[in-house]
C-alpha cells in the first residue's frame, strides 16, 4: 500500500463516524478537517468531491455492519437457525460498528429525496442483505427446514424491516427493549410460521401460545 | 387570525415539505425563500430561528400524518379491528401527506445523534403514538378482545417499529410491496396471537397455518 492510499483509507475511516451520525449534508468541511487533522487540499488531493468521499466512508461504515451481522453465521447447520443468528447479531452486537446507527438506515433516509449516488449505495447495500437472506430460506426450502409456503423475499424484508425499524425506536428512546421484543417476536414467528412442521402423522401441531 | 398569524402558517406549511425532504442540516435558507417567496427578513421576522421553524415544521407534518392514520379509527369499536385498521391506514393512506416519507423517521434518524430540540419533537411524537396504540391494546384487554398476556407497550412498539421499517424499505426500493408484506403479517399476528382466543370448551384451537 502506497502512502497515498494509506491517506486515503485513513480520511475514509476518520470521516465514516461524522457521515454515519451527522449525514452527508450535515457533516461540514470543517468537520472533516477536524476529524482527519488535514487542511482542505489534503483531503480533496485523495477524493474529486464530498460525494465520492461520502459514499466510500458509507461503504466503510456497511462492511463494519456486515462483518457483525454475519459473525458465525456461516457455522449455523441448520437454516432456520441461521437465520436466527443474524437477527441475534443485529440486535447484540451493536458494538465494533462505527457510531451512528445503522448506515443503511441513515443513508436511506437522507438519500431518499437526495442524493443519488448514496441512495444508489444504499439500495444496493439492502439488495445484498436482502439477497443473503433470501438465499439462506431457499436453502432451508431445499433441504426442508422452511415451509415450502414461504417466500424468500417476503421473508427478508419482513425480518429487515423490523429489526430497522425496531433500531430506529430504540435510538430515539435510548432502551434496547424495542430490539429485544423483536428479536423475540421474530424468533417466535421462525419457529411457529416459518420452520416446517415435524410431520408426525395424526399429531396436530401444538398451537404455540 | 392576524396578517402576522396568517404569513407565519403559510411559511410552516411552505417549509414543511422542505425539512420533511431534506432533512433540517439539508434545507438552505435559499430553499426556504424560494419555497415560501420571502426573503430573509420576511421569515425571520416571525421565527427567531431556522430551529424554531424546523420545529413547527414537523409538527405540521406529523399532525397531518395523525391525522391520516387515525382516519375512522374511532369508529372501529373491536379493539382488534381498531389496532388494524391504524395500520390499514398507515399503509394504504399514503397521500394527503407531506412529500418526503414519515416525518417521525426523517426527524428521528437525523436529529438521533444531533438537533436536541427535533429530537424531543420526534420523541415526543413516538411517544404519543406509542400510548394511543397502548391505550387501545388495554381497552382490548379489560373488555376481553385482546389476550390478556400481551403487553400494549411491546405490541405498539412492535406494530411502530415494523410499519416503520416496511416504509423505509418501500421508499428505497420504490415498491410498495414491503408495506403490503408487513400489513398481511401484522394483520396474521393480531388474529392469531393476539385476538382472545374463542373459549369452546374442550375445543383445541386451530393452527394458524
Amino acid at each position: 500500500m502506497t502512502k497515498g492510499e494509506q491517506t486515503r483509507g485513513d480520511i475514509v475511516r476518520k470521516s465514516a463516524p461524522l457521515f454515519n451520525r451527522k449525514g452527508y449534508e450535515g457533516t461540514s468541511l470543517s468537520d472533516l478537517m477536524k476529524a482527519t487533522g488535514l487542511q482542505k487540499g489534503g483531503i480533496y488531493r485523495h477524493f474529486s468531491s464530498k460525494e465520492e468521499l461520502a459514499t466510500e466512508a458509507f461503504d466503510y461504515s456497511w462492511g463494519k455492519a456486515v462483518s457483525g451481522r454475519l459473525d458465525g453465521v456461516a457455522e449455523v447447520v441448520d437454516c432456520v437457525n441461521r437465520l436466527q443468528k443474524m437477527i441475534d447479531n443485529f440486535v447484540e452486537l451493536r458494538a465494533g460498528l462505527v457510531s451512528g446507527g445503522c448506515p443503511l438506515m441513515n443513508t436511506a433516509i437522507e438519500a431518499d429525496d437526495g442524493n443519488a449516488a448514496l441512495r444508489a449505495r444504499a439500495r444496493k447495500a439492502l439488495q445484498s442483505w436482502t439477497v443473503r437472506l433470501s438465499k439462506i430460506t431457499s436453502e432451508g426450502i431445499e433441504k426442508q427446514e422452511i415451509d415450502h409456503r414461504t417466500d424468500p423475499l417476503t421473508l427478508s424484508q419482513l425480518i429487515i424491516g423490523s429489526l430497522e425499524g425496531a433500531l430506529l425506536i430504540s435510538r430515539l428512546q435510548k432502551s434496547d427493549e424495542p430490539l429485544r421484543a423483536i428479536k423475540q417476536h421474530l424468533s417466535e414467528y421462525l419457529e411457529n410460521n416459518v420452520r416446517t412442521l415435524p410431520a408426525i402423522a395424526g399429531k396436530q401441531p401444538t398451537y404455540h401460545r
